[in-house]
């Protein structure tokens, strides 16, 4: 009982941090109007959308609870409520405090960057502490209520199911706004970004918020929350005899937070000037902190092979690191591949296009190896010290993400400063204001890479600890690829993500179609809109973001819930395995995939807008806009909804096993 | 023995009416000295370029022989020269008349329809029954001779090799060619499609004859051969007391041959002056005709259960048709993919390039449907008759290509009447005859659409059916998706396909760059060429097609040979059989979506083209022109690659089982 207390307090005082750091952010001051009324605007477009999807969240989780009742028990349906909950409420504080941080982070940028950084980023690590403290809180209240981690599993089912509906209704909400924005505003009336004269510039700015603040920390606690699930379960079932199985990634989490509290206090620009590195700098310190206090868990926790369980968890989070450091390596503005890629934009689009596809496709390489080596390793380190494998992948995953506090933190930095230079820029600043914002934001892009690749390796890690745990639920012995069954649900569960993908892209291309007709219209039928006279209509656009993508939603999730429970039923578990392999193949492939060439793209463009092949409003530009314009909806809705999707479904797997075990009509 | 000679006679009577279509179609008058010259330009380039390869593939295959000789034995490095040559018989044959059919058919288009069909398809059947004559052959003498399956096994490889390589490297000759004939003479210059002053024109379309015809013909003759194989290998381990289980193929395709010329009697424009409609129904009456001949196969050949074997057959062959006439719905310009692909170009060419790459993702779910209902019916159909399952789904595949002869010669008869028009227009033909060519080249098209849904389903089987051969050559009992092997393997396998897409679209924008910059400086400093007073050096332009498409090759050559065998010495059996499933599935999904999203931008571009949106020279034309651009290396040359790609891969795993086996380092 003693650990599982250790646990609360660690997340109790995580939560205590945001708090506090909530109250300092808030207590920053801005004295701008014009910037107060624009980032209020934000405010009240992302409130009102976030409203919107809690509010059809709560239908599904409604019909989901009275599912999960009657199929499971009321135990699983009460944790799959909290999961959703609590993932709802980290996600809303984070976008909260991010919507009112932007406006004084552009403040304090007019006295320098040395005062504005700190803002930024302590309002980014309000999101981070929030997800990690609710996370272990809401897990470690469940174990200590129910001691069953089948249980816990509903509560990972519903932080998950949330995860995927405001990833992916994010991700089509951002760029419907952002598409929408550029098409007209940009191309056809030549109006800079973030303009106020643009209708859907609050729509767009809102965007930002829901995708990459709410979404992400959904996203994030998401995979945390699943990879501790999945080590209790198979810590449950493979040693039932010792309870330190099952609470070690607990503790692992706690050690995490502390550690991520530590490490928050080297990120300091100093002297150096530069916040990328501050970010990295305190990345990196978490990382080591963590190592030491991760051998202390070990040896605390009561397992028979502390190093068994070290090994693995240290390979993890090298891996992590590994996989976050290089895998810019596709999407950095100094590399072959971006410069080699703006360069066919001297032919026009389609090159470009084929150029970045093929990158994109080429980039996959050093990650998938990446993650597999990490597997092998943590599987090997286990078993030679005794332990089963799976657990050791399993616990390389908890590894991977133990630091997600302070990744979280980067992370939510970006947007926020992103979101900063639209309010210095509405606020008429004054130059050197707008190029200090340009400077905090250019570090969000440099961690934004590192935390990607972190929270793909870790997905990965994490599907497959969670596909082990859905071997052990099922009690399959084996999953032979050379039984038919296991081949069609492979070849069926493959087929998943480019579906996905191609139904959230769809979304978005339908929808920022409508948003195109708005924006022409409003600059067609009010007259001084153009000259800044009369304001646009902000409200429309930001009505059809949010409806949009509500209604687009309805289609990925159902794909998302019933194709692998339809499946089970039908084909039975053997093929469900299969099915989970198969999306989890193709599911790491395409979000590394369209991450990668989306990225490239935008750095193209960028490389050409720094003056390369003509610069700005060249024609290589121009091809190289439509490049970015392709890459947007890959890398901001389709390619980071696609770890949640193999996530979701492997836990519908999961939890559902017993339903499928019991009225499979073939199983092959 | 008697069976042996009866499949020889099928073989020979093949290669007979090869050779009577071929003196056929040279009798066939021309008289127009212009259409000659194009023609004979043609010739010249297809020619050159056919040289250079096999003098290169030659190299490469001599390098494999010695290494085959050496691990495996001269039994099978006899059989690996005989296919490389017998595949590159047939492919050099069938361009051979392709080149010179050209011309004849517009010629023969001056009195109409009905006259120049025939010499378009007949032209396209000396393909046809020249790759299913020498593929019968070939494996026919080599079982008579050595008695032993395995040694067969060395015919497919050198057959998939040739494959790999004609099919890759014409595809990116191809588009190389095309390419620059399009961004430079249409865009830059406002030449018309086959304009004879475009110094790219005649590269182009030899290009048209070397990925279309010489490349398509190796790829059939290598699924052809495989499929096969991968019966007799099944046949041979799980029957070895009854010879039937491996004759068995070979008297299908000689059923199959039979069942192709009759066929062919019933493929005639007849009153409905319907090309499209002609084409079909040969294909329809050959399946027809077929399914009765193989109902006398089973019986006659001897096994236990000729209803075992017989209704596998007909379920591969019934799969073919009805992916085949399936797998338009995305890519018909009647169609709501296209049209609304379409529509979305009225914004530019990104949302147009985001719609039609989302509903080529979508275009792959009911062809995978379809064939995994295929192999699943054809495993339960063999194992209900007491036959082994695998079995079943290795004759399912041998039942879908037994009617290669009719699906090639339709599938040839395209680029030939495509180079018919562009012969009429070079030799200033009226308007009405080009007029009839551009009837003809429609047809093509549809019978292309049907055929290339053929092509991939049999692939698929067929890599199946050798994936169990694998299985079975190397003692697999079980191939568990719960040892970290396995997993390893499937993921280091998922990477083939992309990776080898993105190498060979590369080299297609590597190429075509050099293309461009040649055409733009012959435009430059070749005075009177745009006047059409001095021709242009066509001849440079085509030694940048060949000499890019052959330096280009090795990288993806080397990439299939030596990746699988890397993995198989270095990770064990078991894992490369995880690596061999892992490349079937996002192989065979790459395969379609390539394939279907290129074809889906082609026709969304002919559907603005006829009038919709603007029609041609409007804004919307032009962003379709780039949708299309971006298509062509999708559709013509990657997608038409991989499932050569993954065939070859099975190939060599199975080819160097015995050493993998032996001295793998670690064996996970």
């Amino acid at each position: 009982m003693v650990w599982e207390l250790v646990a609360l307090l660690a997340g109790a005082i995580s939560i205590g941090l945001a708090a506090y750091l909530y109250r300092w952010v808030m207590a920053q001051p801005n004295d701008n109007p014009q910037m107060k009324e624009f980032s209020e605007a934000i405010q009240v477009g992302a409130a009102a959308y976030l409203r919107r999807l809690y509010q059809a969240l709560a239908g599904l989780a409604a019909v989901l609870f009275i599912i999960v009742l009657i199929v499971i028990g009321w135990q699983s349906a009460v944790a799959f409520l909290a999961g959703a909950l609590c993932s709802g409420i980290a996600g809303y504080f984070g976008m909260y405090v991010a919507t009112r941080a932007n406006a004084r982070v552009a403040w304090a940028a007019r006295t320098g960057l040395e005062k504005a950084f700190p803002v930024g980023f302590f309002a980014g690590a309000v999101m981070g502490m929030s997800v990690v403290g609710l996370a272990l809180i809401g897990m470690t209240v469940l174990l200590m209520i129910f001691g069953d981690p089948e249980v816990v599993l509903g509560f990972s089912f519903g932080a998950s199911l949330m995860a995927l509906l405001a990833k992916a209704g994010g991700g089509i909400y951002t760029k419907t706004a952002d598409i929408g924005a550029d098409l007209v505003g940009k191309v056809e009336f030549d109006l800079a970004e973030d303009d106020p004269r643009n209708p859907a510039v609050i729509a767009d700015n809102v965007g930002d918020n829901v995708g990459d603040v709410a979404g992400m920390g959904a996203d994030i606690f998401d995979s945390y929350v699943a990879s501790v699930v999945a080590v209790m379960i198979l810590g449950y079932a493979l040693y039932r005899d010792n309870p330190a199985y099952v609470l070690y990634p607990l503790l692992l989490s706690a050690a995490g937070i502390l550690a991520s509290m530590i490490g928050m206090l080297f990120v300091r620009t100093g002297g150096s000037n530069d916040p990328g590195r501050a970010l990295n700098t305190g990345t990196l310190a978490t990382t080591g902190i963590f190592a030491i206090l991760a051998l202390g868990v070990v040896y605390a926790v009561g397992v028979d092979q502390p190093m068994g369980i070290y090994w693995p968890t240290i390979a993890g989070l090298l891996a992590g690191i590994v996989i976050g450091f290089t895998s810019d390596r596709f999407t950095d503005i100094d590399q072959n591949a971006v410069q080699s890629t703006a360069n066919a934009a001297n032919t026009g689009p389609a090159i470009l296009i084929l150029d970045g596809f093929s990158y994109g496709l080429v980039s996959i390489v050093p990650s998938i190896v990446g993650i597999v080596i990490a597997m092998v390793a943590a599987w090997f380190l286990a078993e030679q010290n005794g332990l089963a494998g799976t657990y050791g992948v399993s616990v390389a995953a908890v590894g991977m993400l133990a630091i997600t506090g302070m990744i979280v933190s980067s992370d939510a930095y970006g947007p926020i400063v992103d979101n900063a230079k639209g309010c210095a820029e509405a606020g008429h600043e004054d130059e050197e204001t707008i190029r200090v914002c340009d400077r905090l934001d250019a570090a969000g892009n440099t961690a934004k890479a590192i935390t990607k690749g972190f929270a793909i390796g870790a997905a990965a890690l994490t599907v497959l600890a969670l596909f082990s745990a859905y071997a052990e639920t099922v009690g399959l012995t084996a999953l032979d690829l050379l039984n038919p069954g296991i081949i069609v649900g492979l070849f069926l569960g493959s087929m998943m993500p480019p579906l996905f993908s191609a139904m959230t892209m769809l979304s978005v291309s339908r929808n920022a179609f409508k948003m195109v007709e708005e924006i022409r219209r409003q600059f067609r039928e009010i007259p001084g809109i153009l000259e800044g006279t009369v304001p646009p209509d902000s409200t429309l656009c930001v009505d059809i973001a949010t409806q949009g993508a509500l209604r687009e939603l309805v289609g990925p999730g159902v794909l998302a819930l019933v194709v692998p429970i339809a499946v089970g039923l039908v084909l039975g578990t053997h093929a469900l395995g299969g099915f989970l392999a198969g999306s989890i193949v193709t599911g790491i492939i395409f979000a590394l995939f369209m991450a990668n060439a989306g990225g490239l793209w935008d750095n193209a463009k960028k490389f050409i807008e720094d003056g390369a092949h003509g610069g700005p409003g060249s024609e290589a530009h121009k091809a190289a806009v439509v490049g970015d314009t392709v890459g947007d909806p890959f890398k901001d809705t389709a390619g980071p909804s696609l770890n949640t999707l193999i996530t979701v479904m492997s836990l519908v797997a999961t939890v559902f096993a017993p339903l499928i075990a019991r009225f499979a009509l073939f199983a092959l």
